[in-house]
């Protein structure tokens, strides 16, 4: 009985990880940092957990990272039944965030309940930015897309009509979470500005 | 002077974190589960990564999820230098473990010597499977690339030829970390000789 019941939730589980496979599906709208392709989400969390953990020291104190790198984990998981929306689509936000939360709601209510709770938790922690690691891995996020977009030279940000102030306001996480990366950022930013491969 | 220290410090970070962009260029030998391509190892990790936090309760108690995590998010990085190779190659093994060192080497190497230091010793810890965690690592990595040949029906398993004793040989350490999902692969092993997908 009692290797019964456990089996039903592993399948669950299983079941999960199946279905997540579709991320790697999802096509975002920044580049690899060599333009060979566009980014897709699944490989996206990978690079913007691990950049969370290396950064993790310039974060403010205190600082639980194993649940920052959780929240970058499961970030995305919603796009599988919403799609990617370009982070400065301000219009399409909205019904954006509809779809994400019925998502949610789909997604993780394939796990078991104790964990589903659980992954509902933390991604809506990170969607309202309701804690210091939430903050801190919202800065990560855009960190790692930055990254990617400076050393395409700014490619996906000029074909989606971005300027220099509107990223400055995307990352302004980094201010009060990773000083040090919101300097780097805006010394970068400005280079390109100079270079006229972005609007200021 | 402080200042620039940390700047330097954090271009290192920001060095490494470029250049593992590359592991998303890295091509697996299995496909996604529908399959629509075969995977690449940046988003195997990211799928390791979460599989590993899923399964985490059915693992050996004690265990020390978050190093396993960490594990996951950069076992493969090496690979970026190396190549991947087919699990079941034992003629190539040697050679792979080799170059692996060396990549291991230049790419850790790039981080600031603390963070180079923690990164290779948690790879080759992974690679030797020297702790816990190591093993059920080892384990989750195995079911993370299982369940997609399995839900292809043992596709890129046919076309390596690789048996189902190969397989069971490769997931043993299943058998002693996670005795749950060895006896489930097991079962979905013994479905697919069964259907004659897979040979004994």
């Amino acid at each position: 009985m009692l290797y019964s019941v456990n089996m039903n939730r592993l399948e669950k589980q299983i079941d999960f990880i199946i279905e997540i496979d579709g991320l790697k599906k999802i096509i975002r709208k920044n580049y690899l940092s060599d333009c060979a392709r566009l980014e897709n989400s699944a490989e996206h969390s990978w690079y913007f957990a691990i950049a969370a953990m290396i950064m993790a020291e310039h974060g403010p104190p205190g600082l639980d990272i194993n649940k920052v790198i959780m929240m970058a984990l499961i970030h995305d998981i919603v796009e599988i039944d919403a799609g990617d929306l370009l982070v400065f689509d301000e219009e399409g936000k909205p019904k954006q965030e509809e779809k994400e939360k019925q998502a949610a709601e789909r997604l993780f209510g394939i796990l078991p309940e104790d964990q589903s709770v659980l992954f509902r938790s933390l991604w809506q922690q990170f969607e309202e930015s309701i804690s210091h690691e939430a903050r801190y891995a919202k800065a990560l996020d855009r960190f790692s897309a930055f990254i990617l977009n400076y050393s395409t030279d700014g490619k996906a940000w000029r074909e989606h009509n971005v300027t220099a102030s509107m990223i400055r306001e995307k990352i302004s996480d980094m201010r009060s979470m990773v000083p040090m990366l919101w300097e780097y950022c805006s010394r970068k930013l400005d280079e390109l500005v100079e270079r006229k491969l972005l609007s200021p």
